[in-house]
């Protein structure tokens, strides 16, 4: 039986893995530094792959995840965050090179999306909209079974909708986007100013706070720490009810760190989406829930976009 | 040859024509008085597509466009405007049950974006974003090929986008939509404001003002009706921005009564696209550009609705 090799290139970690058409777990997986700074990235890449390949298999296609923005059609690298050695770098037509193997490529929270699609709590849904919420806002949307490219493979840019054309600076330049609303550093940036202007807190205005220090607080009854948390749920309602009045899944995955912080932000962010949903239609079955896949989501991801992309399944 | 007949239900008329596979020009058409608020809408219905049946071909499909909410999936009308005895009707299934042939629903915008795409200014493209510009604001959407319906067929509402929270009314009830800002009457409901605040212009504060009064006294040079148009351009270029983060189409198309007055809105809202696109690659390539079908749009949608759905083509 013939194998789909999947990696996923993480910000700190480049994982591989080798699997059959069979199972939901790995032949064999490995994982090395990324090191996206140092030099000699792609002969890293093509040691990680070569350490998961079976021997005596036939490889059928090899799937790549990695951060934006990149051309999923071309397999090019545009402009990976901390590696100006992958600028506008053929990354999939090299390795498809190199192994001899069809290989494809597309970003971490498409392919996120892909595999709660096919692998998580998305399965038996075919109209998915995942978003991850995090440093970024990032999403991955499925449309009747296919996963949302574009023309230039820039299409499920959600977390740079703009939400408020006068909003805060996002982490793009750009103005009012989701992202400067609701990501975690949006959250730190909205309580950082809250101290600055004197509201009181058991916060201390410090340059470490982080989302998580602020989910604490809230927990323990800060009050600027839940409204902080407040905020960037109610935007990110109004976010997601222009994506059910674009896309109308009839599922809503969320992953990233922030959003396990749980009630906190999901109960302002659906108070909120309930408000501004057009229609009650759009509501009528529609599942609001958390991603299954952690971790393994890039790999499992990058595994379904080759075996979609190759017609494997 | 068997043959496929399309219905547009507009506002005013019901339109009927059946088309060969080979050409785009009908065999034979015809259109009465739609007559919506009178009983008996069904069999007219019926009486517009018999009259259009040639005797002696085999019918494919039928395919239907009304305005919405409806669900093409089950062929249900949901809530038709000034239309009482078709709420919540089974319109496709009853026309199927008469003529004994397969029958698909989809609104009017989403077909005539349909249309465009398969006989109009979309043609060759397979990622494309319509978006009608009337008395409210539509959109259809293809993508790779697919028509956008999502899961209860509520998908591409995009003129309830959320531009603003804090925005004004839209037609359905809610603050801040694209529609608020761009349609037609929120043209002219900023200019009555802009007139009741004392601001000087040519126009009179009078109940018949249309958007078409402001467009002529903004080509005679009136400043307020000058700026009642870039301010509805400039929400178009925020919405279509988002849009292309969103779809990432190659083409943008727009119709509908308002986008007629050329750039009037077009120059306002291509430079506030061009401000408000977060990543120039969007456009790279992107045509945008006027509908083509006319008043035709509806019939070749629903046509091509039927034709896609029935395997025809």
């Amino acid at each position: 039986m013939s194998i789909i090799v999947a990696v996923d290139i993480g910000g700190t970690q480049m994982r591989a893995a080798a699997y059959t058409q069979d199972q939901v777990s790995p032949l064999q997986q490995k994982k090395i530094p990324t090191l996206a700074s140092k030099p000699g990235g792609l002969e890293r890449l093509f040691k990680v792959i070569e350490d998961v390949l079976p021997n005596d298999r036939e490889i059928s296609a090899i799937g790549i995840g990695s951060p934006g923005p990149l051309d999923p059609h071309t397999g090019y690298l545009l402009a990976p965050p901390n590696n100006p050695e992958w600028h506008n770098f053929p990354l999939a037509p090299r390795v498809q090179e190199h192994f001899g193997v069809r290989t494809f490529l597309d970003n971490d929270a498409n392919l996120a999306g892909l595999a709660e699609y096919r692998f998580g709590a998305g399965q038996g849904h075919r109209n998915v909209l995942y978003i991850t919420v995090s440093t970024g806002i990032g999403a991955g949307v499925v449309i009747e079974d296919r996963l949302l490219q574009g023309f230039h493979g820039l299409a499920a840019e959600l977390g740079h909708s703009i939400i408020d054309p006068d909003g805060p600076p996002c982490s793009c330049g750009f103005n009012g986007h989701l992202e400067s609303f609701s990501s975690g550093p949006a959250i730190v940036k909205y309580a950082l100013a809250e101290l600055e202007a004197g509201t009181k807190s058991i916060l201390k205005p410090d340059d470490s706070l982080n989302a998580r220090d602020i989910a604490d607080a809230a927990l323990k009854g800060d009050e600027l720490a839940i409204r902080a948390y407040q905020r960037a749920g109610e935007y990110l309602g109004i976010g997601v009810a222009s994506f059910l009045h674009a896309f109308d899944p009839s599922v809503v995955i969320f992953g990233g760190g922030v959003s396990q912080v749980g009630r906190l932000l999901f109960d302002p962010f659906e108070a909120s989406l309930r408000r501004r949903v057009f229609h009650p239609r759009y509501l009528e079955g529609l599942v609001i829930t958390q991603a299954q896949l952690g971790d393994n989501a890039g790999l499992l991801g990058a595994r379904a976009l080759a075996e979609m992309k190759s017609g494997f399944r």
